[in-house]
């Protein structure tokens, strides 16, 4: 059991018509709100009319067009210079984890003078960050209960992921209603992001029964659910499940005491995403079996009989061995089963950068520190299986 | 899925020599601190002595003597009379539950100015509370990471749960070599403790894959690593374990979504320590296996055979009336095997007072609106049932 320091001060209001308490969420915070969204998709459910109606006490200002895999420019470039200059008080963020990172950056960015990726690239420590208040209408990153988000640079390939205890949400709404819309494509991405954000996490050197159990408990979750959300995009009780198993997926709670893990596959994926801009959650299903395959050995074995008996169910009395392959291809079958492509291939990228991609990860995300430590060679291999 | 409102705010500083950061915590808060203890126990494992070379730069005032099942009068009294004469700033919570129970009762009294007990039974609802940070020596009640407590007022046979958003502490410091040296009935009571506050959210009508998982893994970890605690009390892994599935018990992360039981067997506990002030964890040991036998029915059955198969093991092709009487019968042995007096006589509760407790408690507790609704009669047979 490792030692921790937690603290997640989010509120989270959860459930149909919880974004009635908004107002009331906002209120202290504030009469200038900067309203952050993606594309059009908040005004074809009527979330974008319901948010005007009931603010209209409060001062809106907006910043639409939040890509997925959010941009430094113009994204986070332009909310903080719209911050700066209306003196906005509080940011509300209408959508999926993309425009709640996004607006991370911003609240940070909007209290410090100088360039803001220098907060981002952790050269400078933020002092302060504006109050971030978010309705949710993705379930996938969890970054409505963590101080984190990811932004991505396009002329460096950077897609860096960065986090601030001052970047916790203030308040999280979440109503499941809100992701009947959300496409198959998506939710099955948004089911791999969190399925792997609990991978991450389990697959490491010391952990407990309690915490095993409780990511055992999320992944099988997320599967069942899942697949219902596939099959009644209005099953309110499964969109309602996955939400919540996704919103702990960040946040600690699933492994405290549990050792680090280095976040192996967010590395990987984190450059896949960079150069090619591809969708996170299917990068990372992508890439996760092969990094299984990669790493399964006498050392790591152990952990993957566990993931294999208690997440599968496979008979604990054959070889352990056979057990983690089985886990493995389990774990292949369920994304593919759920309609992800599965090859890198797949989603537009051949293997013509992969020696690149491989050398910036490398240098880049420290995983020669991992659980199962990978070197570029390591990297340019998983990376190669998955074509 | 049941909508919930959820923040806990509270920072968890986990792990050996936690401690250190307590002046670090404190800071912040004030200079004039209320140190609160119980009896010798902090004195004889060093801790007393630890906390005061640490806050040297610190005014300490000392309210000790807090017992279990904390009492109104004197302790509470005598905290709120000693924060308004001090002037206090913080209070610091030494010990267990009880301790940390009292300082919040005394937390809110001291910024009220009428009788505290007008907070305590939510005649007035408490505007303003005194920060509380606590270090933590027992693993059971979880108050290290709720905004509840329990008092007892001895005159009324009172003993009533409070709970109010102000009283979350500011940071719980919890080091589990401080319950090395705690007896084996105590960690045996404390387990009991914790084990029914997950089964007290266990047994209703609406719950998740996600909120089961979590709460069968909160079980499956406090029965191993209690036993492991009893075989040896410095194992650190298994004190540490127990004490995390301990701090979740009462925060609502094990069951966020599920719907609410009513919390019978407290209900029913707190009579019975309230007019005979019995160890709170044995109480709840003694009544839960009855009352689980006394609620079974066509009704109830379908928790009772997840909760045997899940938590037990109990073979699911079994008859499932048989698998629910089995999960009782496991439940009862093994409260029996870690050597906790399994009936009320064995803790020196005969009949005598079996009608006037159960009507009190049918009066007070509302456990006619529990998922499984108790009358009175129904109160008093799992009493006489458990004598």
């Amino acid at each position: 059991m490792q030692s921790f320091d937690y603290c997640t001060p989010t509120r989270l209001i959860f459930g149909k018509d919880s974004i009635e308490k908004l107002p009331q969420v906002l209120k202290p915070l504030g009469k200038k709100v900067l309203l952050t969204y993606g594309g059009g998709s908040i005004k074809k459910i009527g979330l974008y009319d319901k948010v005007k109606a009931l603010l209209t006490d409060f001062a809106l200002v907006e910043l639409s067009g939040i890509q997925p895999n959010p941009k430094y420019d113009p994204s986070v470039l332009d909310g903080v210079r719209l911050c700066k200059e209306h003196d906005v008080d509080v940011i509300l963020s209408v959508g999926g984890g993309s425009v709640l990172d996004c607006s991370k950056a911003i609240a940070a960015g909007a209290k410090y003078d100088g360039d803001p990726w220098d907060l981002i690239s952790y050269k400078v420590k933020a002092k302060a960050a504006l109050p971030i208040v978010d309705v949710l209408t993705l379930a996938a990153t969890g970054s409505e209960f963590d101080c984190g988000g990811v932004i991505s640079r396009t002329e460096t390939n950077d897609k860096i992921g960065y986090m601030d205890r001052l970047l916790f949400p203030v308040c999280s709404i979440l109503d499941p209603t809100y992701t009947f819309t959300v496409s198959k494509k998506q939710t099955a991405a948004g089911c791999a992001d969190a399925m792997n954000h609990i991978m991450e996490q389990y697959f490491c050197a010391d952990s407990s029964l309690l915490a095993d159990g409780f990511m055992e408990a999320g992944l099988k979750s997320l599967m069942v659910n899942t697949r219902k959300c596939l099959d009644n995009p209005e099953d309110y009780t499964a969109r309602a499940e996955m939400m919540l198993a996704c919103t702990y997926g960040c946040n600690g709670i699933y492994s405290l005491g549990s050792s680090d893990t280095g976040w192996p596959c967010h590395g990987i994926e984190h450059a896949l995403s960079a150069y090619y801009d591809i969708t996170h959650g299917e990068g990372l299903a992508i890439i996760t079996p092969r990094w299984m395959r990669h790493i399964l050995n006498e050392r790591t074995l152990p952990r993957f009989v566990k993931y294999g008996v208690n997440v599968f169910e496979i008979d604990p009395s054959l070889p352990e061995m056979e057990i983690a392959e089985q886990a493995i291809d389990e774990t292949y079958r369920f994304f593919a089963s759920i309609s992800i492509p599965m090859h890198l291939r797949d989603v537009g990228i051949d293997e013509s950068r992969i020696g690149e991609m491989a050398h910036h990860i490398a240098v880049n995300e420290g995983l020669e520190q991992a659980w199962a430590p990978l070197t570029e060679q390591d990297i340019t291999e998983i990376l190669l299986a998955s074509l």
